[in-house]
């Protein structure tokens, strides 16, 4: 008998016949003597349906309002999968973030998770219940509603999981696994039965939407064991995070190949070579709340230097009309930029212990006529900016120089 | 400076633009220098839905989930409220019922009221708050989410109005105040300007379904000054409904007439004469949760004695079935019942004083030859049951037959 936490997301209760669905599975692992937990998400579209009610009221609603708004989604969800389960004849009952409960902070619309007081869904466990948990919400510590933002249901499922001690944490989502790359894009593309920690972080960073990075970092602290699933399969063991210890000695020196196109790039030639410049530079575009994510500065000649850095390709325009106006006053010679590139990055722990990997990627790219216009590496990942239409291309014959569509 | 509680209905909260409608009449009496506190709603056909929506899961959904589950709906406008009026410069908060708290019985979706932590709702009223508080809701001591049933929302008014002892309770509604009679039927109908408790308490139970039944109980207990009033209307003062001790001397005998189309008749001829026999027949009929209503039993003669009474006409059926299975069991000579019939009341304090209030009614529908087929009378109302096609021209009669077209 073990403890697992279940957590499925907005398209597995997106329908009435979806939660009946969810409700079968569940009761199919009750049914094998584990006890289960299941932390559940809004139906999908319920919560956008609701912010643009919000929005059509006030411009920028008040967060602690919001988020007393946006917790009736998971709410209803809730109350349904347990009705769904008592007509299967399992016994269940229902709680929201605040009846459990699970205190945050009050940071409305992005808390933060203090403590889990987990002694009353250990009762309702040990009553022979199934206990269903609304997903992305909790409550501070003066008893007002608060939501984790975006994502959040996946970091309810391992929260709880840590909370608990469970056996596992599985999230169900519509993907059935953790894959070596898109299979819209490489039909080759090949379900990992496991991937580490810290590689699933750089894949999902980079665009592999499969599990929200907070719940990866979250699932990586508190040593739980986590497992992505498709919540429309019946069968099927999904892919399993496992930390690096765990693995053979043997390991696949790359794991997968993630791309992004959704960014803009930003170049900044001739500025004075000078302490403080980048500073100067990407001051005013963080103060803008916009988020910077590849930088690069090259070693400078003639006591100036030149610097890239990619922006989301929403926020291009705003972070170019930033830079202009501080154009003057940093002494820049030229402000470009270009929202037709694309990201893409090997991602591996083996290559820590592999020379070539970096070698490979660019000879393979350079085979292809792929210009790439910036590179920016970590321990286990190298990434590179290149033209957006070459995209699918390059992670085509990357997918392939690395041997991914071969099973490990 | 007074302190107000206002509730406003489904229909009142049922759009953006009804929401803000609300929201401007609040910052109006808050402009005022009051101190306001608001309890809402659903959107109207909110909680059709959610209940619609929980019937397709589970033919009879689970009581405790089911109130996980409608409890949302005033949550989304207490949200969307108080955003509404800080677009409008206003500091408003809103509070589900879980946290305000107002604590119920474990009665899942019939819950009743046992006590209201008033502290958080004063201290943030003495900030400059508007308080939004979500009506027919609560908690029970072991903090599971309760709902109050159908019309709660009104009774969560008067409840939080006792508890603040506030100057005032509010209720906005799709009419603009109590009246004579159904100005549909009787145009020269009059809003009252007052009405006693007892008296809305007779006209609210004949159908004139202004306010809830519950709520006018719990204001006469607590002494709340209740007045309703239109939401649609910008001025107006609506009813007040009073305490018979505040009324001036000189009452009108008849406040109204009251009426209800809903209900059906059932007769049951020669049965034994003899103790018990009232509980043989009408136990069976209250052990299938119909509601019986008026019920009239004649002097009897020759050893047996004749029964009539009514129940809601959707029973009708269900009722004459019962009552013929056990027609040979309690020995009765006939069964026979009308759905196609009304009952007119005439309502008013004034009657206890006044001999002829009886005569008047009997006199006014013999002259035009409506056949009285029951009557029952309380110590306030006379009520009598008429073939159904009578029933406008009764009203319109006894309207005028009290004068209840001119000012008192």
């Amino acid at each position: 008998m073990a403890l697992i936490v279940q957590k499925y997301g907005g398209t597995s209760v997106g329908s009435v016949d979806r939660i009946r669905q969810v409700a079968r599975r569940v009761a199919k692992f009750k049914a094998l003597g584990h006890q289960v937990v299941v932390v559940l998400s809004a139906m999908s579209g319920e919560t956008n349906r609701l912010i643009a009610l919000a929005k059509e009221i006030q411009a920028s609603p008040s967060p602690r309002e919001m988020d007393v708004l946006i917790s009736t989604g998971e709410q209803v969800t809730i109350a349904l999968l347990a009705m769904a389960l008592m007509d299967l004849g399992v016994r269940a009952k229902s709680y929201t973030g605040s009846q459990v409960r699970i205190v945050t902070d009050s940071a409305f619309t992005k808390a933060r998770i203090l403590s889990i007081d987990e002694g009353n869904i250990r009762e309702d466990l040990n009553a022979g219940n199934v206990v269903v948990v609304a997903g992305f919400q909790g409550v501070d510590e003066r008893g007002n509603i608060t939501t984790l933002g975006r994502g959040g249901s996946d970091t309810t499922g391992v929260a709880l999981a840590a909370a608990l001690k469970a056996d596992e944490c599985q999230i169900y989502t519509d993907v059935d696994g953790v894959y070596t790359t898109d299979p819209r894009i490489v039909p080759e593309a090949r379900k990992l039965k496991t991937i580490t920690f810290e590689e699933m972080l750089e894949m999902a960073s980079l665009g592999s939407k499969v599990l929200q990075i907070r719940s990866v970092e979250f699932a990586g602290k508190y040593k739980v064991k986590l497992r992505v699933l498709s919540s429309f399969e019946e069968e099927g063991e999904g892919t399993l995070i496992t930390f690096e210890d765990d693995q053979k000695m043997e390991q696949p020196i790359i794991s997968g190949i993630a791309f992004n196109r959704d960014e803009a790039k930003i170049t900044v030639r001739g500025v004075p070579d000078k302490p403080g410049i980048a500073y100067q530079l990407l001051g005013p575009v963080g103060e803008a709340n916009i988020d910077v994510d590849m930088i690069i500065q090259n070693v400078g000649s003639d006591g100036t230097t030149d610097f890239s850095f990619t922006v989301h390709r929403n926020e291009f325009a705003k972070a170019m009309d930033i830079l202009k106006g501080i154009q003057a006053q940093v002494g820049a010679k030229e402000i470009s930029g270009d929202d037709k590139i694309a990201k893409v990055s090997v991602v591996g722990v083996g290559m820590r212990s592999h020379a070539g990997v970096a070698g490979t990627m660019f000879k393979t790219l350079a085979a292809e006529g792929i210009n790439i216009q910036m590179i920016s590496t970590s321990e286990i990942k190298i990434s590179v900016v290149i033209e957006e239409k070459y995209l699918e291309l390059a992670v085509r014959v990357l997918h392939q120089a690395y041997n991914l569509d071969q099973a490990a």
